[in-house]
């Protein structure tokens, strides 16, 4: 690209750092912002920066803070003996927002992932054994997604946990709700009849 | 969503006001920034404050500039006789990109729209009128969008213009380079059979 800009330049090429923002991409947001008032672009540049400087991860949980501790682990009416453990503060989100689990979590900050070097201590995995080692733990849920990463990971979390002899479950797996069974691929809809569960009629509230 | 830092939230909501940038994206480009270095998240927000605090406009052409006069204004080797006049920055860019065109630009700042309140007053009209008026000018060309806004303004410009005889013309409306023509839409078909030229073997060199 033709800059005539050193400074529209400097900001696109910034931009388009970012992944799946390529440089025509960059170029509108910028001049978007170059149309909004000075205060409102500081704003913005200033949300970021004070983001990364002054981000905390939760002592206890590992997911993203603006405390030593979460607010969900700091929350009075959280059931505190149950630990769901997933990869990063998206799932937490997601988790979150079904409003169907009142628990806490524990934020891996990954998978492990021989392909791309992450091995078990590059994640938070002794600090979730020291957890159910000495906190009152009921149950542990892993959650984590459907990869082979993520299947790894579960085995080897399963070995690590499985002798303190408190209940180890995962997400179930199935089809969608709403999901056409004939577009299901075959491992989902394989798995999803092996692990079949009674009819329910009342299966979310 | 559910966030469990203020920081964060306020950093996906800073992005999400960008056009096209939904809270999902907002949130992985942000988690994208959290994984960078300190440094590499301030040079990102302080080249977008920087832009916006810094920036000018040639006070020639109005293009986007870091001093009074921009780049292709105070480029020696132009020819300052040709004046292309566009609708904004990113047509200068897309035109220069061609490396087909050595004369100067006029950027307008947008178009005559009578739907979103845009009158000539609005654009940088009154300039062009007085560059071309008091500068040695032996060509306008302008190079607007064939929508409703740049007929219209195209059409008010001729009217301004007409009467300092000088040749004003138009980009060539077509069928692009590489387009089927099966595809291609009635009026633009039309047109280019009606404004057909004589077949040349080196076009574009
Ligand atoms: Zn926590
Ligand atoms: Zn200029």
């Amino acid at each position: 690209m033709n800059f005539s800009s050193k400074l529209l330049e400097d900001a696109v090429n910034e931009f388009s750092k970012l992944p799946g923002v390529g440089q025509k991409t960059a170029l509108r947001l910028v001049l978007h912002l170059l149309n909004k008032e000075q205060e409102e672009v500081e704003l913005f540049g200033n949300a970021l920066i004070r983001l990364r400087k002054e981000i905390k991860h939760c002592q206890v949980c590992h997911n993203i803070s603006d405390n030593q501790l979460c607010s969900i682990c700091a929350a009075a009416k959280r059931e505190k003996e149950v630990i769901c453990v997933v990869e990063d503060t998206r799932d937490v989100m997601a988790i979150e927002n079904t409003g169907q689990y009142f628990g806490l979590y524990h934020v891996l900050g990954g998978l492990i992932s021989p392909m791309d070097g992450i091995g078990p201590s590059d994640l938070f995995i002794d600090s979730l054994v020291q957890r159910v080692a000495t906190t009152p733990v009921k149950e542990v849920i892993l959650a984590l997604s459907a990869t082979m990463e993520g299947d790894t990971t579960l085995f080897y979390l399963y070995k690590r946990l499985k002798d303190f002899q408190i209940p180890i479950t995962t997400i179930a797996r199935g089809i969608a709700f709403g999901g056409e069974l004939e577009y299901a691929d075959e491992i989902t809809l394989g798995r999803s009849i092996v692990t079949r569960v009674p009819y329910q009629t009342s299966l979310i509230k």
